[in-house]
């Protein structure tokens, strides 16, 4: 008898019904002789209700209190949920964050996971229960106040407590059937993953893949916890994220899939001094503003002279969230007159496609391939940025899904049958 | 500088403009140098939404998880509230019962309040901070699992933190403007009344008098907190429930109310063989199925002979609430055959018209001109029960409006002006 993780989103626990299809997945796997601990999110649009509710009552509500409003989403599905196996005549019990000892920083909205205590789990687990646990909450360590996880929170929640239980399986259930070659809404033949190390679907999930969560996929890497993404619609097997790049077979397909993202902005700060010292004030003033930054080129062709100083002038530019734009840029306007740049480009009309797969590592040819591709379709590129596994670069929004589907067929990645799409979208 | 613990209903917080109300209330309360803690019941019709929803996937909810369901309610109210506050200008933090320390017995959906440690709540009045208190809802002593306390907990939470923290007020914000000498939907000159005791409010309360939960009030006045009864849609100074029948001064009111109650039924045991352990062989089947008798009459009157066995046989009636009507008769079902008796009977249109006034016990007359009045006005008394300070009978509930008015004239309880009834419900 093992032990299965199971991730169900806000999609998945819409309404009563769909509540009732989850316990029936739950006792199947029960009946099959394993344990299972299941994490749910909100049901539906119940977060962005409650948010609603708030900014009727204060335009910027405090942190604290928003979570505490917040996790009442989910404490409301995982009640449901666990009422729903009970009339299945199986025992259940649902837990908070909290309760299920999942121990956070106190950064309200977007705390991390520190650690996971799960003795009430193994408590109830132990007595026979399926337990169920509230997704993206958890407990401050040091205020113990009820906190969020922020965005891919629940998936967050799923793999830390596989890793604190040691369960042989994280199953996300998702609207989709597992990882795809790329997004089968944009390419039809789009082609489902089976296996997949951590480290291409960190890249995937990094370049805007949204079946996974990055942080979900760090922390099953770092506990070894195999990640099964599944649909919650059908029975399919679906895709197995496991195992490093070292452990990866000789014949290795080249090239794992493709991946695009249409959240980003560019930022370009135009004319800056080009002296040591200057870049990193840029970008100290962006960490300081809590902005991760995506891609980051310095345009070393575009270098000029300050007539007036006779200095030599750089442009800076770099991607970053679309909705951390109007912070960066506000922060940036601030440093203007020291740093003694010219001006401040915003655009987001941009998109970015990316190449990921670990048998790229040993062949230098896929980044001239991958181009090549872009370049017959007619997609100009505007920013390149590589790592071992992966090649991406930003186009113009219009042309994002030309190059998605470019490079997935210079590159023969589809299969012979048209990908399925269901309806909805997964959290 | 004092403390008052303040309890605002769920018609309240029904929406957010009325949570923006609640929260400049207590923003006053805080500007004239006050500490506050306000306890919150769910936002109006929220509970009632979440039973459906239960409802919905599954018949027979386990109380766990229907309490983990239902103390949902509460979390939204407080946290809107807290952020309310918050765009005021002052510090507020939302407690959950189990935060706030609120121990309970783990009987789910009717704990019982065993123990309050409410040490951070203490914490964070000490730091300025306005605190908020989830009503209703407390953690269980043994299983650490989260309870919801019944009718009425909102108002025992307040009452309990008042007494815990030794609080110089506890402020019981209702839809009325305070205790009445009657309803005054029912009788248009009832009075407000200013002052009243403990044992008067008990009483009152226990005779169907909507505006004081009982367990309020036993908890109030076990720890001596004087409790205010107040409206929160005016500043009227209310009614203040303090002190016990041995401070009263002589020249005490005789009477100070009528209340009545049509929540309850009647059920009439026929042909029990009158003998010892009979009637408690009954009484103890009522108690097992936790069902809570008000009035029990043996019907010494109807005394017959059984013809077959020439035994004694009585008639034994009691009243309970209209809701475990169902319950009790089928507990006394199962024993009708073990006991002998001959027939159950159930009458829910019953009402009941009860007189309470602590100065009655010092005048016998008082009962006497009580059934005078109701001869009068033709109402007919099917059943009565008295103590120090109450008189009640049963009555048809056609006639329990005529019974309230007859009485309350009787006893010229009525005052000068016509009371003000506001819309809406309390809770």
């Amino acid at each position: 008898m093992g032990l299965v993780v199971q991730k169900y989103g806000g999609s998945s626990v819409a309404d009563a019904e769909r509540i009732k299809r989850v316990a029936e997945r739950i006792v199947a796997t029960r009946k099959a002789g394993d344990d299972v601990v299941a994490v749910v999110s909100a049901m539906g649009d119940t977060t962005d209700e409650l948010i609603d509710l708030a900014n009727q009552v204060s335009p910027v509500p405090p942190g604290r209190e928003l979570d505490m409003l917040l996790t009442a989403g989910e404490r409301i599905s995982m009640a449901l949920l666990a009422m729903a196996i009970h009339n299945l005549g199986f025992e259940a019990r649902s837990y908070t964050g909290s309760q299920a000892g999942v121990i956070t920083t106190s950064v309200h909205g977007r705390a991390r996971i520190i650690d996971v205590t799960p003795g009430r789990l193994r408590g109830a687990l132990d007595e026979g229960a399926v337990v169920i646990v509230a997704g993206f909450q958890g407990v401050a360590q040091d205020t113990k106040d009820v906190t969020t996880l922020g965005r891919g929170g629940s998936d967050a929640t799923a793999a830390a407590l596989a890793a604190a239980l040691q369960a042989d399986v994280c199953e996300i259930y998702t609207d989709v059937d597992g990882v795809f070659t790329a997004d089968p809404r944009i390419v039809s033949n789009a082609r489902m993953v089976k296996q997949i190390t951590y480290e291409e679907t960190l890249e995937l999930a990094a370049c805007g893949a949204k079946v996974l969560m990055p942080r979900c996929v760090e922390y099953a890497r770092r506990y070894a916890v195999p990640i099964h993404v599944r649909s919650s619609y059908t029975l399919k097997s679906g895709s197995m994220v496991t195992g490093s790049m070292e452990d990866l077979p000789v014949e290795q397909a080249l090239i794992t899939g493709v991946a695009h993202d249409r959240g980003e902005a560019k930022i370009t700060i135009v004319g800056v001094p080009d002296e040591p010292g200057e870049a990193a004030r840029i970008f100290e003033t962006v960490a300081g503003a809590e902005i991760n930054l995506d891609m980051i080129v310095q345009n070393v062709s575009t270098v000029t002279t300050d007539p007036d100083s006779s200095r030599r002038l750089t442009d800076i530019s770099f991607t970053l969230p679309q909705s951390d734009g109007p912070t960066a840029m506000t922060a940036l306007a601030r440093i203007q007159e020291k740093v003694g740049f010219r001006d401040l480009l915003y655009d987001d009309h941009v998109g970015k496609v990316s190449l990921v797969g670990a048998g790229m590592r040993s062949h230098p040819g896929v980044a001239a391939t991958f181009f090549a591709a872009l370049g017959e379709a007619g997609v100009n590129i505007e920013m390149i940025s590589t790592s071992e596994i992966r090649v991406s670069v930003v186009c113009r929004d219009t042309d994002l899904d030309a190059a998605v589907r470019a490079v997935h067929a210079a590159f023969e990645l589809g299969g012979d049958e048209e990908a399925v799409v269901y309806a909805g979208t997964g959290r």
